[in-house]
């Protein structure tokens, strides 16, 4: 057996899972959220900065994959949100499987969003779903213009693009216009959002579409 | 055959092909370095410095892996260094045999320094032996204190570690201190260096550092 063929075959096994995962999900009227991006673009201060804006409008769980260290599930805890450290022990993604038992540490019947924190990797969570209905793709500034063509299938599958640390922008040579019409090229479905984590702008607009995907909305709206 | 042992077989077939390009690096009194980092740490403006500072000294070539564009290598061509772009087409990291295809592309014989740019990722180029005699990996102070300990394998092999960005250094809550003893508490025989691509800062005492590993320098010295 090669390796291609092999490889096809962990994928399909991903499927079956990830399908069970949002089949799940969906019966809990859960939204989740698969949050991906390059180490280091700020996926846990996002995370911070959401959990304080929503505190009392929505109940998140949280699911945060590391290679190694509980660190981002300890930053995380301080804001009272249930959350299970995935450490994948050199592994450069999350797949549905591990998912799938993280799921099981959490009471997903008290949760309006869960949110799956990827391993800082731009290339090998592209291809396995973990049953979630958006993908959240973060890019900072200081990353540099060029990342969404570097590596355009982690741009094209996402359904929102936060340009982050956009505080960074002066002192980088960063493009937010340029960045933008490459994102839009590969996927112009995509939602194109700008915050800064340290400064708090722009994170109001990021959680009110992520609100505005919650069943809880969608019911009222 | 399962996921692990065919992982091993690709892993036992990869060193071979390195062990064979090392053999012909060592024949060659070519110094060759393997550049790593997350998405956007700045290898390529490293590179573009170095061969600013080194023109006159050295002749060196690159060979560049992406994902995919040739942007790195037009960044690079401007400087008249000989470069080899590899789009790697959605593999996550360079393997040896990849190396040795580029290789041939090169003349071997002009060149002092080789320096392969590998795929901008932090997890899975880690354990891929290329051939080098050098490790060198870029951090940038964008992407937080806390990398080395949560992507410990890339460092626990590096020979050199660049802290980049330093210019940001004002703008970020990054500790140069912290992840000098976190570097260190991995691999206490990693030469740490702190620079900026844009102002310059440190730019001479990496260059140094790099040709006193040269065949040339060796010699003389």
């Amino acid at each position: 057996m090669d390796v291609i063929t092999l490889e096809r075959k962990v994928l399909v096994k991903n499927d079956e899972i990830a399908a069970e995962n949002r089949r799940l999900f969906g019966e809990k009227k859960l939204l989740v959220v698969n949050l991906l991006s390059s180490p280091g673009a700020g996926k846990t201060s996002l995370l911070e900065r959401t959990l304080e804006y929503c505190q009392n409008k929505v109940k998140i769980g949280i699911i945060v994959g590391d290679v190694q260290t509980d660190n981002d599930a300890k930053r995380i805890d301080k804001y009272n949100a249930p959350v299970v450290q995935i450490i994948t022990s050199g592994s450069c993604h999350l797949d549905s499987k591990m998912v799938q038992s993280a799921m099981a540490k959490l009471n997903l019947n008290e949760l309006d969003i869960l949110v799956i924190e990827n391993v800082g990797n731009l290339v090998c969570p592209t291809n396995f779903d973990l049953g979630e209905q958006y993908r959240v793709v973060v890019l900072s500034t200081a990353e540099g213009t060029d990342k969404p063509m570097k590596y355009p299938a982690m741009f094209h599958r996402a359904n929102c693009v936060i340009i982050n640390k956009i505080d960074l922008l002066p002192f980088t040579n960063f493009s937010v216009e340029e960045a933008q019409s490459a994102v839009q090229s590969l996927n112009s479905n995509a939602v194109i959002l700008k915050t800064s984590c340290r400064t708090g702008e722009g994170i109001e607009t990021w959680c009110k579409w992520l609100l505005s995907k919650t069943a809880k909305t969608s019911a009222t709206s």
